[in-house]
């Protein structure tokens, strides 16, 4: 029985709601139950030293977290003046994510910052920031679509994520932070609309997993990013 | 005529709304027209090293911003390595305003940190920033005397803050993005409810503003923060 | 009774002398009682990057306090690798003050950085800061004006500023540091040499302040400000 | 064809060099084929803040890279005063690798380094440094045990890794930079002796691969870290 | 001939102006011509960890420049967030420098540390900053032992620095700015009163220099020693 | 008794191995006895702003120890985020050394960045530094005039380095840890194969030493030097 009383293969409450934010082009506020991240897409005119005049654009990503987001209250990383090894971590793996699925030469050479900030923190940050950054990235598109800067929305196909875990024995799905804290291994799945693989991040914490575990992570997470590429394509409205 | 058709001594919607944070032991999101501001205070045993053992208390509090709650993306102080002037300037702010109307030797030894972070700017952030951190402080002391912690709430008296301006040649309350960066003047008042003064901020941008001008803002001011305070108690069931 | 015996509306012993540094293009030497600011004004070629092909010139301020300059030793900045936050805003009020009575057209493009150094501080610095800093300008300005780089020079008016407070119930001028800090409320005054206002920062320290005693300060800042005023004047030989 | 000429599932020539430092407690240089990495092991009796008293141990690690161990040579992170995300990412996957096979309890209340410092890279220089700190830290369990300090080596079991790949359409074991640098697809095995999984890092560079293609990356992890493992044998005399 | 028509072996004016700060337990003006530093020594009861409870107590050194004190303005310290490499050298050096005729023993559990600020600098800043650094820290003993907190001042011999260097072809002594930025070489002596060598750091700048050439140096630097030492002594009234 | 059984004129086993990284334009593993300091040379096309298109070219150093090279460990700077003032020192003195012998303006504009990175310390890390660093910028030239780019290589001299020190009241040449922890002086010397003196840093640590001491301790470090150039020569094929 999980605490929170849902069944091994239910995602929490989902709800990605579009144009949160006024200011930016795209916006997404992804709540996972009671994990609440803001994501935003800001379009810009210049891209990395290292992409100049190729015609490529770029999608990157930074992530924070709200110093009271979380159970206790955790220092700002402004104010210590610098940023921990989980969050460089985590928003590099956003960058990555959301690049698999974008065509960068059919952007041109344009950059997107995604913004992923955590308002309430439950576990899972890091995949409600993904699947949220994707449609705040699709908005920024469809509006530069509709100001005819763009032809058309250079997403090859959707991302999302969803984090697995071995908790009390069982192979459960979207885990929450008492699920997470207690978990004898979890897994993050960034999977595309298609199924295919982006990024697998799985840790071990109590005792190593074995293959045979693995597999049944790999196929739950197949069955929630199912779920979230739904929510999507209700939120961008596909 | 303001940009927004608001009258000269009119104040933005105002909506304070408590218990938007899980975790915080008080919370508010302080709306200012579009200014949204979330206000958490995070109750800690341990108090600053100057004051340990003095038996008195302490309330401080941080500052930031969403990188795009800004018009155009502002770069993320976490990862630039340091808070910005204004940054410092307006956290202090917060801090000393807070404090004026705190009974320290009341609350005993323990520390209140207060996190307001900008999900959204339009001009009047700090304005929000300090109305609803009285807000949030007035909450996690309500709860510090529910549990048996506390026995009143030590707060001597309301404390909120209002900007007014002279736009157009005209003195205006609460200025908004649009009036803010074309004012001639502005000044930002702190008062008490029973109509104190805490801090004031005024700032020539123009053209350095006559002792009259000056008198009338704060008449504008006195009449704001008596519509604040009454906000204030309202959403902490006063 | 003032502990130094001073009237209520009296300022203590002020020198502006000119000429202090050697390689300064303006530098002034600003004492106020044992409060002693060493300002220099260093002309540059370049402006900040947003005012690039403007045509406009910039004025900024930075502000630094020798270690030992304060009655127990204070950590020193470069050290500790950062600012605090206490510099962060004198050194941005200063640079406001200077700016807001110099044209900045009529400069052309190029910058002036004025630096503040406490060499030895006894309450006031950042007001003998911005005091000796306009003599600093101006003496930069007339080298500029003798070298025909400039025609005139362009300062349209004088700044200078003044603490007052409220020290045991009386509001008095010119706060120094026993009076600074035992004061009930005190406030700065950055006023022209036409008397208008540029800055204003009043913060109550244990209680607030009314209106009524506001008024009281500004009217001795008016008073002081007109002191200083005519100390400028010979300083920089008008 | 893999431009080294190895066949798909060869390792390149692996080397563990135990006790390279003559001041570490453990040390090893770990070659694979031209990336060396120096692993050492430093025994301190403080333990983290929040394990003191709990009579629990710790072992965390750090990696750098001499600045030209790569291709061109790499800003020294020293020097630019904060270490990368990819540093940030590597040095606490390789200390929480070790972990899952360390027994904290039976270590006791100390607290060992590992240091992974990179002489010359040339592709998998993360799992050389997982694969070379495992033989470092039993190196220096055997002092302790030796000096009587230990009863007993505490660890469970061997940790090992090694990074596979989508090379021209072929999953091949054991990339080097040419293959890494043009690699469709891979993933990084933290393995154990027994064969249970520790970490897995998987990333599609060019497409998402495949729920199947994952396997056969995995299968050929397996093979790898069980020629590691028994390299690790030999350097610690097993 | 030099460019101020000094001969070869004479020292720019010299003045030691003792008690130039009015909070420092020990304070001197040290003017080498147009160079001036500001040094003060300030008495602290903490000693640095590794000598608690040693019964030893620490002298310790910390060097600034104003920013405008050079010829072009160089950039604040505070301001970069990092002291440069120079500073770095030259404090360490003023440290090691004191702490050679300091009984450690004697002076007991505190700390005294001397800040050296240049106000203005003509070359040999670090040179005039030891020479006045000893002059505050003998002060600050005195004051110490009229208070009855030491028997007597705990000083073994005087120290003072001076400058020699190659300029164009020929030995000279207390290089000034223009010779400085042309010397073909150039030494800095650290001598006791008594004629020992406490640092000696010589650097060629066009080319290397003999053994010859460097003996003349360090006689030219015993001549500036001598008559510096007379200057202490007269400054501290001995 | 030197506590290596060394005579007082003899150096620690010398070794410089030309070539030891892979990808370096120019690299040396430098043995002094137990002190091994991995040096290289890296030539990049940029030079340092004040050079560009002054035909001039320039070499710079970088130095940094591995945590674990000391005899207990060092937390490592690049996660402190600084870097020492020793670390400073040392490089700066190493970049001044090489320059001195290198003809920058027939090297034209480029710049060679040298590295030395202890690989583990015994004493004397910065002789040994600026002793191989030698062998790895001649190794760069080298390459440099085998492909074409230079007519011959740029170095007008050879340059080395060695301490030397009172150890029990004798002088002795190049310490090892064991004396310079126990050192009543030392100095470090930077000669030229010409026997020009290009850098020396003598620093009394007891007790300050006398001219004829110092006498001593240069003609030592003469003799030194004569031996590692012939080392040199040997490393680059002269």
């Amino acid at each position: 029985m999980r605490p929170s009383g849902r069944t091994f293969d239910q995602l929490r409450a989902i709800a990605l709601e579009p144009g949160f934010s006024k200011h930016a082009e795209g916006s997404c506020l992804a709540k996972f139950g009671d994990t609440h991240v803001l994501c935003t897409a800001s379009v810009e005119d210049r891209v990395p030293p290292f992409l100049r005049n190729t015609g490529k654009g770029w999608v990157t990503a930074e992530y924070g977290m709200l110093p009271r987001s979380t159970h206790s209250r955790t220092d700002r990383e402004a104010a210590k003046g610098k940023q921990s090894g989980r969050t460089h971590e985590i928003q590099r793996l956003i960058g990555r994510s959301l690049r698999a699925v974008t065509d960068l030469v059919a952007m041109g050479e344009m950059q997107i910052k995604i913004d992923c900030d955590v308002l309430q923190a439950d576990g899972g940050t890091r995949t409600a920031s993904i699947t949220g950054a994707w449609v705040a990235l699709h908005l920024a598109f469809q509006k530069l679509v509709a100001e005819g800067k763009l032809a058309a929305v250079p997403l090859i196909d959707h991302v999302a994520a969803i984090s697995c875990g071995i908790f009390e024995g069982t192979a459960v799905l979207d885990l929450d932070y008492p699920e997470d804290s207690n978990a004898q291994a979890d897994a993050n799945f960034v999977l595309t609309g298609s199924g295919g693989i982006v990024e697998v991040q799985g840790t071990a914490e109590e005792r190593p997993f074995t293959r045979a575990q693995f597999a049944e992570l790999m196929e739950l997470a197949e069955k929630g990013v199912t779920e979230l590429v739904a929510h999507q394509k209700r939120a961008v409205g596909l």
